[in-house]
């Protein structure tokens, strides 16, 4: 598909520059929103406009909602009012409520004003919740049935009112506000009978979030029961909105993002790559960076401790690459494989027994193969072949005990710390790869002099 | 949600215990079948064929599709072959196909006989395309339409022939087979006049997949486009499936969980941590493992061969796992970002040379606030506070100068391996953190010792 959205960029830009505006405007109502928006962002910010006002009306929304925020607000800026009023009324409210988050202040003043009263208020609503709530996600736009309906005047209330509802394939029977039950199209299509009331046919076992429930929960819930959409309610339990699932599926890629960038030693940044300059970049890497440096010093420590050892048996330090190194990996993959499963649901805190005892014996078979072969590689490699007689069999035997204790402590820090975390409130995905490494160092050379004191300068 | 369950699991256990068949009956009918099926994995085995029987037809079969493949085959093999029959006719062809794929032959060989005749057909129809394919997640039981049906007639074929299919949400308009377009039940539903022929109302842009497009690029069209379903074509664009947004959101999970976990240097494992044991985690992690160890051997080496500079000047030492962790955490920070940005289709190959003067400059940016911040902290810290008189401005120079450089070249390599991986066809989430690490390591060193011969030994 990209590619086809890079040669109907050419075209695009070829007829622009020809002025062929009728062309141009019927090639782009073949056109998704999401590929407009595409091409519209690799143009000229400047030709944007006149392309914009070629579009039809939903299509034009459609495509809006797409666009990079410095997009839209480039667009809005060169808008007329009456223009502005035409593309947010077609706006649904949790996009209009995403765009209002996004603009600066002067923006949202001249969008608001446009949009009619009722749109206005919901939009303030939702944005009354907090950041990444199911609330701040959530559209007001849904379509709701009484219970005492029948089936024909439910489908009936659906075509009169459904064309402004962002889904209308779930629909939610309420009374005073309150939720009793969802019926879908389907079972309202496929009933025996068109004047069966909906509330025999509705399903009373609903499955609802509230406004403050995480939007990472609501998304995990919306992709474990296969739903289209979950209704929203108020500490009341009045229903107020519903999260439909390509909000969530927006909603697990962000997330996901998100937690790959903590673990990897960065501030998360809702920006793209491509989008970041270096600045940017530099802003949201530069602190674990130097944070992470500044607590290498205690490595550095340990070692100059034991520079009188080393000095004396200069081929120990060959060796403190690979134990680290191995230690590192071995302590990064235990935290990645918790931390992920922790964002997925999969772990609770109360398995954390488990988990130590399945890593512990997973660090031993790790341990064990990791120092035979280092053994093997010493006496084999280091010693007959480079001839480095300097390396006696102690040496290797120290460094081969080294090696297996570091997988065990890596490990076991590995997968404790991730938890810990949790359980304390802060995010796990924090106590990945570089973290862990920068303790499993430090413990690894504690373990490797402690045990090159005990056995080779005893 | 998860106290939910943890609670009704003890219920249940109880009411199992009182053997209570009709109360339990009750309660699991209120239930969720991917609930059903978590208090399933929680019990005694040897438990769940009896509470199984309890379920009513079509929650069984929505249980059973979540149930782990142990669970289900142990459930199998306890069903008489009526038993089988019944569940998997009320299977999903698609849910149906992937469990055929998850069991042992003689099981399968039970399933199929139990499938009727045309089921069997579909089943074997999905099983012929390569895993993870399109053809491989598609489903075969969609709503087709034939171009000249009015709205009414429409409507009619789906009352009728609905029931069976996954989604009825979007219609796929055919002729000969061949995809003419599509048309929502909201399109539907909301058309004006009955009478209208379907061919009038239907969006004729259509976007399609073939049964050989990756499953990771169906799951991000999905997303991008906010669509229900996508229609599968096969070489003769002749319409096979459809593949729905639910299965595309598992798709995205685990295809990231594969991602995250080869970049931590693991091999991907489909099984979830709490059903892997201490042997299959060993399994999976154990080659990287040995295959960095080994790969160290390098870094020991470049140490070896400068032995006697190090005797020299013992202070130098000291500051090897700083550099080299600085290093490895600069290189993973540029390598995991371009890894994400290219499964997410946010950047193309032909964006490396952006990509590479991206990266320096952050790198240069990176570099002198390391840099200066590692010369305040020797200075301050290691010289001053600790009396460490060993370490002369020039040796402070050396490593600060090293520092710079590294992050360069960590940067440098983070962002060129993974697009150079993808371009040669390999997966360039394998040149992540430990990978990088490795490399980057040997690199600092020779640099380290480059600088140093030339200023303090020269």
């Amino acid at each position: 598909m990209a590619e086809h959205t890079i040669s109907f960029d050419k075209t695009l830009s070829k007829l622009l520059e020809e002025k062929k505006y009728q062309t141009l405007k019927d090639v782009m109502v073949t056109m998704n929103g999401a590929d407009i928006a595409a091409v519209f962002e690799d143009l000229d910010q400047d030709r944007t406009p006149l392309l914009f006002r070629l579009l039809p009306k939903e299509l034009a929304a459609e495509t809006f909602t797409e666009l990079s925020p410095e997009l839209q607000e480039h667009l809005i800026r060169g808008f007329s009012d009456r223009e502005l009023r035409e593309v947010v009324s077609e706006l649904y409210v949790d996009d209009a409520a995403d765009l209002v988050e996004e603009m600066p202040a002067s923006v949202v003043k001249r969008i608001l004003a446009q949009a009619d009263p009722e749109m206005r208020k919901e939009i303030n609503e939702i944005l009354r919740y907090p950041e990444n709530s199911a609330g701040s996600i959530m559209t007001t736009e849904y379509v709701s049935l009484r219970p005492q309906m029948s089936v024909a005047e439910a489908i009936q209330r659906i075509r009169r009112t459904g064309v402004d509802k962002e889904t209308i394939y779930t629909c939610y029977v309420t009374k005073d506000r309150r939720l009793l039950g969802t019926v879908s199209v389907k079972d309202l299509l496929l009933a025996a009978d068109d004047n069966t009331p909906v509330s025999e046919i509705m399903d009373e076992n609903v499955i609802s979030v509230t406004t403050l429930t995480d939007q990472e929960e609501v998304a995990q819930m919306l992709s474990k029961y296969n739903f289209l959409a979950l209704p929203v309610v108020d500490t009341d339990q009045r229903m107020v909105g519903i999260v439909t699932f390509d909000d969530a599926m927006d909603v697990l890629v962000e997330e996901t993002t998100e937690d790959i960038q903590k673990m990897a030693g960065m501030l998360p940044s809702e920006k793209t790559y491509l989008r970041s300059n270096a600045w940017d970049l530099f802003k949201h890497r530069i602190p674990w960076l130097m944070l992470l440096m500044v607590s290498a010093t205690f490595t550095g420590m340990i070692i100059s401790n034991f520079e009188n050892a080393l000095a004396a048996q200069v081929a120990l330090t060959a060796f403190i690459p690979m134990l680290m190194d191995t230690g590192g990996n071995s302590g990064s993959q235990a935290s990645v494989t918790v931390i992920r499963a922790l964002s997925l649901g999969e772990l609770e805190l109360n398995d954390l027994p488990a988990v130590v005892w399945k890593e512990i014996k997973t660090a031993v078979l790790c341990g064990v193969a990791l120092a035979s072969l280092c053994f093997l590689k010493i006496m084999l490699f280091d010693r007959m072949l480079l001839g480095n007689s300097g390396i006696s069999i102690m040496t290797a035997f120290v460094v081969c005990a080294t090696m297996a204790v570091t997988v065990l402590i890596a490990k076991m820090v590995g997968c404790t710390l991730p938890m810990l975390a949790k359980s304390l409130g802060f995010d796990p995905a924090v106590m990945a790869s570089p973290f862990i490494t920068t303790i499993v160092d430090a413990l690894s050379l504690l373990v490797y002099f402690g045990i090159a004191s005990a056995l080779l300068f005893g």
